[in-house]
């Protein structure tokens, strides 16, 4: 099964934020931003694997930015790191102002989707090879989180993450 | 200004599955199912601190179970704490057997809200008062939670943070 | 067959009202609420006969009070009566006001249903048994309702209609 | 305000059936085809009033014929009485075999709507001169259903009701 | 195969504009009412061939008049002319004014649509006898469009274009 | 005001096929992928300008290729010339197999829209500067396209359509 680069499951979802989306402020609902990234990530992780895939988990997601009705919203999706049968994909949104052309980052997430095959079985997957400065960080820190989703699940014993015990003790 | 029970902002969601919704395996999108969640959490929110409120963060949530067309889905959300201007909202997901009648939990999430003024400006809430076991349990876990998510954003130092490193050293 | 209550058939549907569902007077389209309800009935009926359910009536419904955009809106269903193969479903519309909390009733709705097997043939149901005052009244009310309907249908004589006849002449 | 006849409001809305609005054994919901007869009355209403309308009441309708998945359905409404400052509208629901093109009823409902100013308060509507055999009889009906409507919510005494007391004696 | 005449396919789609297909100036999106033509286009159709029918192409439209949020919109589309296994369908679209009760033509379009078995290939359909002068100019001027987007796809040279180049030779 | 790439226009809007979108033979209505171009082509023809944009016309579009349900569709949208308040762009549709991972071309087509000011009137647009090959033909070709529109429209004699009579005389 050959490796694949981010860039080869790179999606683009880019698209208005129209009025049933929006809460008594005029902003995009968190809701909606939540279900519009699992659409571009399981696309992404599609691409990825050419699997049928599911979602496994969302990371923790802040949303420290409005997204005003009638803004032009761009979700990017890639993976980020790739496990046996599951792949981390990494969300960044973005939106952009149309008098001055600006883009500003709005958000960023991370999900985890599981490859399964047609009876729903999951399903081995290619691996991934981080080509660029940022997606290297993301692969690295991918196994931070791993770890951590594995401890916080009782399923890893918190002295064995080996990873996510440095963030304690640097 | 008077604190509140979980009850007092407990909200109920109950509905159906419908083919709209669905990926190639015919179950629920995990996008939708967080957009739903999104939706009663905002309104227990809403009914606790009777203020606009919007969406500040979501917990990780793991999709273990999947949710079939067709499905009657139940989404309960209850305010398990509140900081200042901030509540954590503890949501259950049951999905139940058409023929047994047996209700199983599908799922279960934490979302965070910011109460805010009509300039959206942050606007202070009412405190929590737990009343049952599973309220008190949760109303403890919250402050762990809110530690982990200041340790993760840079604004809590881990060694400051004594409810969490209990998790790695007990 | 084992009878139910009401209770077990208790179906709660809370959300927001979307400003795709509503009139150049920012309300809630009647027809909406119309659908909204359909759904919550269908499910409490649903959870009376665990059968496979369809829509087979609605009564005279009014709309006597608007429901604003932006408005938390409760619909509350119940199994009301049953009878071979039918149910009546009794539905109670709240909305809540945001800043008081208070909450008022909106509109009530009553919907008749019919239990069928996979191939769509009529099945029957379990008897309800009532338990509250309310309960036992719509109950009652539930058997002139089915008299007008049948005599309205022409399937029964108006002299027999016993209970219905009492309206007219107490 | 000069009276005009049923066939000047005349509302025709054809439309397909699509999957996102039917239930498990794949026929268009029950309170789908509500939520469409009460949009073509509302246009049939505003059509006779030239006013801002809200829909007041909707008759009992009974769910007689299902329509399948992928069915054209054509709801046409007109309207059939106007009293001071609401009005009757008739709805009849035909869906059509493609292969032969037989046209069959499917339904058939009244919706009361009122005209209101921009402020929401009531303003009188035009009257309504029936034309042919069908829309004579309905607005000689219309008056019946006025009458039992008002018995119902108590506003006329039933031995005041003349028109509908001789559905009891005839 | 019996012949049929474009009334015998005529479909009247009438429905008002919801907020969710408004742009910010608040007007119906071009790309709605497209949708909403080829809905009205495919039924009418099925309804001249009795068959599964498919989108083939849709001429040049120009979006000419905006249509506001809250319009009442009338499509009403009539197969114009018929081809082997293809229909063209011409569609108007008027929007009403409430007060006035005015209509004006909004839009119309050409859209070509194919007649398929069930297993997706072309079929047969009755050719179209135009009776008013309208239909009877509709029905030649097809001519021509058929022979320009033969011409555009390479399919036919120009010069045997008869009815196509007399527009450039008059 | 200064001239812009394609390049810096470019909008990519990749999404799935949803059970809703979709007719009897399970591939996207032609009228879907029509609404989802024209949002694509509004983002792009706002990019270039920086203006808020509204459909003027749509050239005629062929659909030579089903879009199943399930299909990852990429709607990629440039403006390809402009013209002094109007913006013509050019999208690509492709879809990809989830197996081999291919991507083929379903469809392009060519949208033009007008730059207006907050009243809606008409404003200017930077030119375009073609750098690929294909951007420089299609900027070309843009030309004649435009000619052609104005000759069908009676707004330019054909014998001074020099661009558009090369097609007939070459």
């Amino acid at each position: 099964m050959k490796a694949k680069t981010p860039e080869e499951s790179r999606t683009i979802m880019t698209d208005m934020v129209l009025p049933s989306e929006t809460n008594p402020l005029n902003n995009l609902f968190g809701g909606e931003l939540l279900a519009r990234m699992d659409r571009a990530a399981s696309i992404a992780a599609r691409r990825h694997s050419r699997r049928i895939v599911v979602t496994a988990s969302v990371n923790h997601v802040a949303f420290n930015r409005a997204v005003p009705l009638g803004s032009v919203v761009t979700v990017e999706a890639k993976v980020s790191r790739a496990f046996k049968t599951s792949m981390e994909i990494f969300i960044d949104v973005w939106i952009e102002d149309r008098e001055s052309g600006d883009r500003t980052k709005a958000n960023e997430a991370i999900y985890t989707f599981v490859a399964v095959d047609e009876t729903g079985l999951p399903t081995r997957v290619p691996e991934v090879l981080p080509q660029t400065e940022i997606e290297k960080e993301r692969h690295a820190a991918a196994l931070r989180r791993k770890q951590l989703s594995l401890v916080l699940a009782g399923k890893l014993r918190p002295e064995d993450a080996t990873e996510l015990k440095a963030l304690f003790f640097h």
